[in-house]
């Protein structure tokens, strides 16, 4: 049994990980932190959690902390790189849920999220946990940057064409669709369900962050050359959910993609190749760790096609958290991650 | 560990069973059957159980369902009470989800569902499974007819001040308000996204099925007088919840209706009554088998008002009858329902 | 051609006042008004209004809007109350959609209001703007208070019935729902679609604002007995539309409920009822000034059962205020009111 | 004055139709046929048209028919074309909604229709109705083929680029969305609310047959070379719009893709181009009869986007089609068309 402390709970990826974690046999949520609610019962806040979680709220406390095994970031981006570093000196595992770690190149960063980075020693030391592509480093790693949402569909999608080398790595595309969650708990006009809901639109055309944690991810898989892609965001009117449908100029025409896609993943437990022309729901994946994903072609082109689902809360945050925690802490990768998703 | 049986589990309520079955630990799922889909694998038509359920549907077989130690009936209505009598005999056990066995009274039955009733004999023996009621007679129960979504919702909202004997049996008023999925996997014009979105109706309002169920479980709580209801049912443009705003005239000016409703489900499991003047969302009980509830008295009125939610395929149809069959068969009641709700 | 001004049109029913008023052809706006947005054209921030109307917002200037024959105030509540009055006297009409001028009882409005009321002396002159009940006194006012949305629904839902004197006033119910748009156009947690959206709730169940503008309103069809109404509002995971399903208790046995509902409205251009036992959706009046309505009453119940449907946001705000500025300012009741709701 | 019949008025084009001849003071309805609903009031049906719409359904008679001036056919695919032939030798005109007579090449319409043509001299007669390239051709049209709803979105969104050469119009990606409406008013199991409700899903990813309309349309536009567009629809929950996507590959770096745009489509009444990276929004457009689009390009790569949004049911299907008729018959391009977009 290992205990972990939640910094920053009253957001979504909060309440998820208290959610998933309610299963996880091995883990006790020893504390769980927030300034703006602090004193405040967990269950008040969020009711789902009636009956499954007796915590209140407390003002982060840095010898609290210390005292987890492990501690999840769920902040904001650019607050976890002020704490991550007392934290793993007294020997604290961390998985940021926030973008503070997740790109390696520090001037990259600064330009996406607009300030300057804190600690930019632990950039280096942080692990990017997509475990998919760097599970053995994730198990010996101190600090695990928890992959974006949209990252993570849409790199385990392009995975296997990619480090196959079978498709052309500076023209891909990614056109990204997500639930109003993606948007986090924040009162903000444009995600208010009066002005989101019955509507669909892109956001973020221009350049998304997530664009350079893509092309990064990218970059991983294979070091021929330089991968390029156009990412446009769009928000859906629904809750969870991430849709991301890819389009990659194919080089190698003998690839047969179905058998490289299977092979790639077969052994993976969190990701799940559909049959050819499947057609993957969002809702096949609400609230399991899963990314599902199917391949298509239309006649005479020489495209290949790939539709990627996952609940961005779970493999897109929370449940991917606990991967990573699962293997930085030595249990089953699966442990707490298996329950079905809820359809309808 | 039983072997379970699911009969016609093409529908919202068959899979909703395999989805809670798969975290019981103590339930295999022998077979599951569907004359339309025999033969095809079960995760092919419902893709969140691709990894969790290998089977395929079969066609019925008595044989093969005899060898189960308890038969769920997921069937359209009028289909169980053909075949349950048979199984009975074989000592299995039957938790029929349809509504055949629900009412009491063979020619209520027969107006409401508008065809003869082919197993009159077992409607006296069938125990109406609603636990906070019946439990004990659950226990021993061989049939049990599992409650409909809305008469669950609004039962056990109206439960304590009834039996407490505090309002007007004869002047219940029950608003009843669900999500699409209550109204079965069926392709109906009214039903489809583009017909029920975006907009909200009234439907059944001279009267709806669960009328009638309603109050025969209102006079199982008491016999002083006969209960009336007028229970109206809305449709949502959403896809699961069940939300019912009950009104009653309080007869008792010194009763402390809080201190009712808390001392009554104090020790229920799957009841949750929330501080007097909550507002439940049926979000905070998706996928979860909880009833919620919170009461409500407007300055200057004599009129009590709960409002109580449910997941309408969860405490409102599988959840509960996993209940039951946990109460039947011997399992902890909570065996298989611990998973906290979706929230968001 | 008159010309008319808007003050507060930044929010839902300002754009909507310019959506109804760009189809009428007696109406120009002049100008359209707000501190926050002042330089910035209307079609910027309210795309759906490009092509349609070249203003800008500007800062609230006296002088500008005395120039207008009539002023519509969509403001937040208790702003209105500090400008109408200068108006009144430079010969503006003003229609105020805002609850300023709503209460005729200065102390319940306070009460219900939280603050003092700057204006005593205009409560009184002003009229009540339900046309179906003041249309008289409508067309020879200055100052008219538009209804609130439920109150709206509400109030034509009861009015035959409490006119004709055939239920107990004392003992009405009314379970109200609504879309987001209702709550404004304000960035509150709560109304986000990640938080709103999939889900059904009850608000504001220990008394809601509406309550006794309702029953104003039941007070001003019959002068026999004080009407007490319990009004239970709810949030519907969708952006426009109210439903209120009313109930009552039946005094007169021999009263035809439909033979006085379509004598009543026969002549009312924008209430509509349906055939006895018919299902008002709220998409039928999508953008249509029009409360359309039927009656239900179940079997063995002395209970007469009304399901009324609104857009919340034309007969429950803008279009009502433009058939309230038709009959002020001499034009046909229902000119720019004639385009059929959206549906689906 | 002309008088037009609709056949075929059972679904959302026929319905929107009528709701936008409505406000057309050119046109009078003279019938409106339907075979299954033959006898029912039209307003019974569909409920938004009570005080719209006096007509009844009634079958389809050649002779009534052939006594209008125009005849919209808003019948399922493969019905219009037997008809059609008959009304012209009479001298009537006709606007076809659905996909008979889009595709000039009799072969390529059998295989993705996947029936004989039983009218293949008038395919070629037929003028496809995107008036933006077709406007003299529709004025001067006896038999007017109406484009697809993903159709005109995508090829009104590559329309200037094409024209200019700008792009490489061999390697086109356009990623669709819709509402749900585009699925037509048919009881299919996957456009239910309870399946394609909260949640998200790309559909016909191997090919769709708006396909090789889009590319049919795109030749029209330039006769240099055989353009090939990736074509992938999506399925959103909501009832009304489509957002298309598009990525094209800059050939002529020197291009300004804004100007080209805004100087094509500056006297389109029926075209916006929004700023340089802004965002449209399907609910901009909701009921109008506009497509509204906007350009982006990410840093560092020479790949244009433009997002591109309609109301599937008005400048996709029925407002396109009046439009259409509008040209075909001498009014103002306009009339009928005026009212703005209802939003929120």
């Amino acid at each position: 049994m290992i205990t972990v402390g939640i910094v920053g709970g009253t957001g979504y990826t909060g309440v998820e990980l208290l959610r998933l974690l309610a299963l996880h046999p091995g883990v006790e949520v020893a504390l769980i932190t927030s300034r703006s609610e602090a004193g405040r019962p967990v269950a008040e806040l969020f009711p789902s959690l009636r009956g499954h979680c007796d915590l209140a709220f407390e003002d982060p406390d840095d010898q609290r902390l210390a005292g987890c095994d492990l501690v999840f970031f769920a902040t904001p981006n650019a607050v976890a790189m002020d704490s991550v570093g007392h934290l793993l000196e007294q020997g604290v595992k961390v998985v940021d849920l926030s973008a503070d770690f997740r790109l390696q190149e520090r001037e990259v960063w600064e330009h996406w999220y607009g300030t300057t980075h804190t600690a930019p020693d632990l950039i280096r030391e942080a692990v990017y946990g997509l475990p998919e592509i760097n599970r053995e480093q994730i198990r010996g790693a101190r600090l695990v940057a928890n992959p974006g949402c949209y990252a993570t569909a849409i790199q385990l999608g392009f995975l296997p064409m990619i480090e196959a080398g079978v498709v052309d790595p500076s023209r891909l595309i990614a056109d990204g669709k997500s639930g109003a969650s993606g948007g986090g708990r924040q009162a903000r006009m444009g995600m208010l369900l009066g002005e989101a809901g019955e509507s669909f639109r892109a956001y973020a055309a221009s350049g998304h962050r997530h664009g350079p944690e893509i092309e990064q991810g990218l970059r991983m898989m294979q070091a021929r050359s330089a991968p390029q892609v156009t990412f446009v965001p769009h928000l859906v009117p629904m809750v969870r959910g991430i849709e991301a449908t890819l389009y990659a100029e194919i080089t190698d025409e003998a690839a047969d993609f179905q058998a490289i896609y299977e092979d790639r993943f077969r052994d993976e437990p969190f990701v799940d190749v559909m049959p050819w022309g499947s057609l993957p729901e969002t809702r096949s994946v609400r609230g399991e760790n899963t990314c599902r994903m199917a391949l298509h072609r239309q006649p005479g082109q020489n495209r290949i096609i790939v539709s990627s689902v996952t609940d961005n809360l779970v493999k897109g945050a929370a449940g991917q958290a606990i991967q990573n925690m699962n293997l930085m802490c030595g249990f089953d990768e699966r442990e707490g991650l298996k329950a079905p998703a809820l359809l309808p």
